[in-house]
């Protein structure tokens, strides 16, 4: 899903309280998650190196390597705890708190579309991102990646009734979701998600 | 779109023939293509270097230095050679070729889901791969993908009426192949093909 300019303000806040305090394990690990999960973002999993996370997050290198002996340990905490907390508040909260959920999915893909157009810039779903980067090449991380999209199709199912027409309905959503941001990305601006949720319409 | 296993053996073919010639720069610069549209597939684009395409293609640093001094010249090569033609023949020779385009559009989801089961691997769509892992962090990259993607949108609307709707229609398509093609990739199926394109059966 989008990374939300809200949810990105949120991360940097915490990050600015944690580098007050001294000998906070759980901060610096916060830390390293956040800039980890930005340069990911902004970059790509494997055009970053572990040495700019940890000079993006203000800690050492022996601080890094303590929380995260390797980079795939890291790439995996990254993907459990800040892309998987980005799809709980862009997609779960919104359609599981919604009295009409099909409404709710096509309010996602249009306040996510009005706030890529006001951030003025796309980096694009970090799921997808992340999915399409290593699903292949790696099967430690298809696996977490797996159990993220499981999770985001059980919600969106159950959601939208839990029975076969859901199921089948839910692939679609996610699918042109996950498309619509590729578009998205490639157009720099909101618009395909529009397209999109304007055409699902017809059908939700 | 998909890399279809036909494409990829046809591109194989190729490099053999070309690797029997002597002096032959059109030979050497197709094999280097080659080699690199299939790492990049397998590895992503990041995580392949210039020296382990030159490996794969047979041909000297030196070689590839003399057709692609830079890294982009090469990417920017596989995206409009190799990664333009895979589109062509996957989607767009087979739209423009159809006698009912609506039939051909759902006959591109379910052929390729057929594929990639019988290959037992799913690569994902060499558009979006690029697509996501570049376009946010580099414009010439973005550009190039860009123009892909217009093209793609521009016969699938054409052939789908070029109205207004045929518009529309056509970014719900494109979306939904894309984000399927990422599920497929993370399921390491054809499956999520099949099910969104029988979804947008009931719209087609």
């Amino acid at each position: 899903m989008g990374i939300r300019g809200g949810m990105q303000d949120r991360a940097h806040e915490k990050s600015k309280v944690a580098v007050r305090r001294r000998n906070d394990p759980a901060g610096v690990r916060g830390r390293i998650l956040d800039a980890a999960f930005e340069l990911f973002q902004s970059r790509g999993y494997s055009a970053t190196s572990v040495h700019e996370i940890a000079a993006a997050a203000r800690v050492t290198g022996g601080a890094l390597h303590h929380h995260f002996p390797v980079k795939k340990a890291l790439g995996l905490a990254v993907i459990e705890d800040r892309v998987g907390q980005a799809l709980e508040e862009t997609w779960l909260d919104p359609v599981r708190a919604a009295p009409d959920p099909r409404r709710a999915v096509l309010e996602v893909f249009d306040d996510l579309a009005r706030e890529l157009d006001d951030q003025g810039s796309v980096r694009g779903c970090p799921v997808n991102n992340l999915t399409l980067e290593l699903a292949y090449s790696d099967a430690d991380y298809r696996e977490a990646l797996r159990r993220l999209f499981d999770n985001w199709r059980s919600v969106l199912s159950k959601s939208l009734g839990g029975n076969e027409e859901a199921v089948s309905l839910t692939s679609l959503i996610i699918a042109s979701y996950s498309g619509a941001m590729a578009l998205a990305k490639v157009e720099q601006r909101g618009e395909p998600l529009r397209r999109c949720a304007s055409e699902l319409a017809r059908i939700l």
